[in-house]
């Protein structure tokens, strides 16, 4: 087992208290119909994530960064959407101090990394950094979300099949979704494959698209917890924004969604806001 | 004097305390180039002030209330462009216990309003609470910030003239400023004029429009203080945002503008975020 490096997070346990009744409860029932939902992210004031697309951008203070891996290791997966992974080339793996690869055994503790690549945008794999993590035996291997018509006809494709091979040979996946032409996945049925593939807990990471469904009133109420860090800063127009679509009842508008049982947690310079769906609000 | 009324707003002393810093000093050298500025405003978790348009949109709780109330009485003036005064009706005065028409002697305390109001689209007077509540000895009757060619050319016209009767007869009056044709008010000579008329500390309340400009490069430095309470809520598009214009270092896109000396105050389900702004930054 590689021994721990200088990218070892470490995050207090004073720190950790508040957090706690956000996160999955350790014994997570079964017979749950989806895997615990924590929705996190960080942003600036003006509700920005990234500066311009396909960008990335470092909004939030270092206690931050070891808050998010304290939360990794709470979670069995954590997910994103391919844009998140082709713009940021993110580790996603879990370097708080304990967790298996970083002084713990094994991949204690480590999440599985998901990506929703629909249309199997993601390539070059060997120049992933989640592909390089889960070979040193520093993180999981992630598991791939396709459209399964997609993935059907690139499996007649030498490159596409080679890109499965490296994924599968350092204990990765796949997973086939299978909505109608045109269609989105819905988001019972990614949490409805996450629970088939194991899944009892997911912490989605973003990106804005990503983010901004699941703010909708449909998914919504499928979000357990969500966990935002906001730097004061403000990024300035043309970024990628947390800009949930506009929500009307009898034609009138309506905020989209409230969360309840908020709790403001500084960090820094940040703050964390805790709370979770307020779903009669 | 008028009895205190079911409207007084009180404010805890232990609750203001952790704004101190934020606030015009007491002594203001009267050689101070401009008068203190403090930028505040209310906004969603999605950078929205009002959900449309021309609407008004009741954000935070009512701790936040009493908050902003305190915060006016702490400022010599209190400014708004045409568009929230259009928008909102608002009383802009300070109903806090102990000032002036709320327990107080006169009018101390009472913050003097100002509206931004170019091409004097703000008519119809009898109907507007900052009229009604300065004849009430409620507070002070407010000042308008013309554009001179505007003023100049509406006094020709009955209807104006007797506009700026009400106003004066009210305690209120007017101030002409001189842009370059189609150019908007520069702030450094909103603030000139601002000290021009006795004005030492103002609070900028918003709406949309004049929170951007203030956040823009050239303008953030003559903020003193930012004040923000943040709801935890989601207004969805289309809504009135804060959201300044995008900044450029050598063609690459950098951040707006970020706040140093930060705190941050939780205040009911909402938070109240403090801070100067970073001029390095
Ligand atoms: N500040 C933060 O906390 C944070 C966190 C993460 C990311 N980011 C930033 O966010 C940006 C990326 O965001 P983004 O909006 O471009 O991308 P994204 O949300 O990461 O990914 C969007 C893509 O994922 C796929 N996808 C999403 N929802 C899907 C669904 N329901 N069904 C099927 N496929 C789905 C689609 O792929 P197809 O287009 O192939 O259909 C979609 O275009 C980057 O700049 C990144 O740095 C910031
Ligand atoms: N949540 C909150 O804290 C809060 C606070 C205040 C307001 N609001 C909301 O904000 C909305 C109103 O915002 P808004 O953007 O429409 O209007 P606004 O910012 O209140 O007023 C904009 C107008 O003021 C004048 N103005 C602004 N800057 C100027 C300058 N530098 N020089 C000359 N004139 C200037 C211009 O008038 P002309 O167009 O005539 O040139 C401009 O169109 C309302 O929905 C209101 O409810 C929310």
């Amino acid at each position: 087992m590689a021994a721990p490096t200088r990218d070892v997070l470490y995050y207090d346990e004073s720190q950790r208290t508040p957090l706690t009744p956000y996160l999955p409860s350790q014994i997570l029932s079964s017979s749950s119909s989806k895997p615990h939902v924590t929705l996190t992210f960080a942003t600036s004031l003006d509700s920005s994530i990234a500066l311009a697309p396909g960008t990335q951008t470092h909004l939030s203070g270092p206690s931050s960064k070891a808050m998010t891996h304290f939360l990794r290791s709470c979670h069995s997966a954590i997910l994103i959407g391919v844009g998140t992974a082709l713009a940021d080339n993110p580790s996603l793996n879990c370097r708080l101090s304990g967790v298996g690869g970083y002084g713990g055994s094994g991949l204690d503790n480590q999440p599985r990394p998901i990506i929703l690549d629909p249309s199997a945008r993601w390539g070059d794999l060997e120049g992933r950094k989640v592909i390089q993590l889960a070979r040193e035996g520093k993180g999981k291997a992630p598991i791939i979300f396709f459209r399964r018509d997609v993935w059907e006809e690139r499996m007649g494709d030498e490159e596409f099949r080679e890109r499965m091979k490296v994924l599968e040979e350092c204990g990765g996946g796949y997973y086939l979704v299978a909505p109608a032409k045109g269609e989105k996945f819905a988001w019972v049925d990614i949490l409805g494959g996450l629970k088939e593939v194991g899944i009892r807990s997911v912490m989605i990471e973003g990106g804005g698209a990503v983010i901004n469904e699941l703010l909708g009133p449909e998914n919504f109420p499928l979000v357990d917890s969500v966990i935002i860090t906001i730097a004061p800063t403000w990024l300035g127009r043309g970024g990628v924004l947390v800009s949930p679509e506009e929500r009307r009842t009898n034609g009138v508008q309506v905020p989209v969604g409230r969360l309840t049982d908020v709790k403001w947690v500084p960090l820094g310079e940040d703050v964390v806001c805790c709370g979770r769906p307020n779903l009669n609000g």
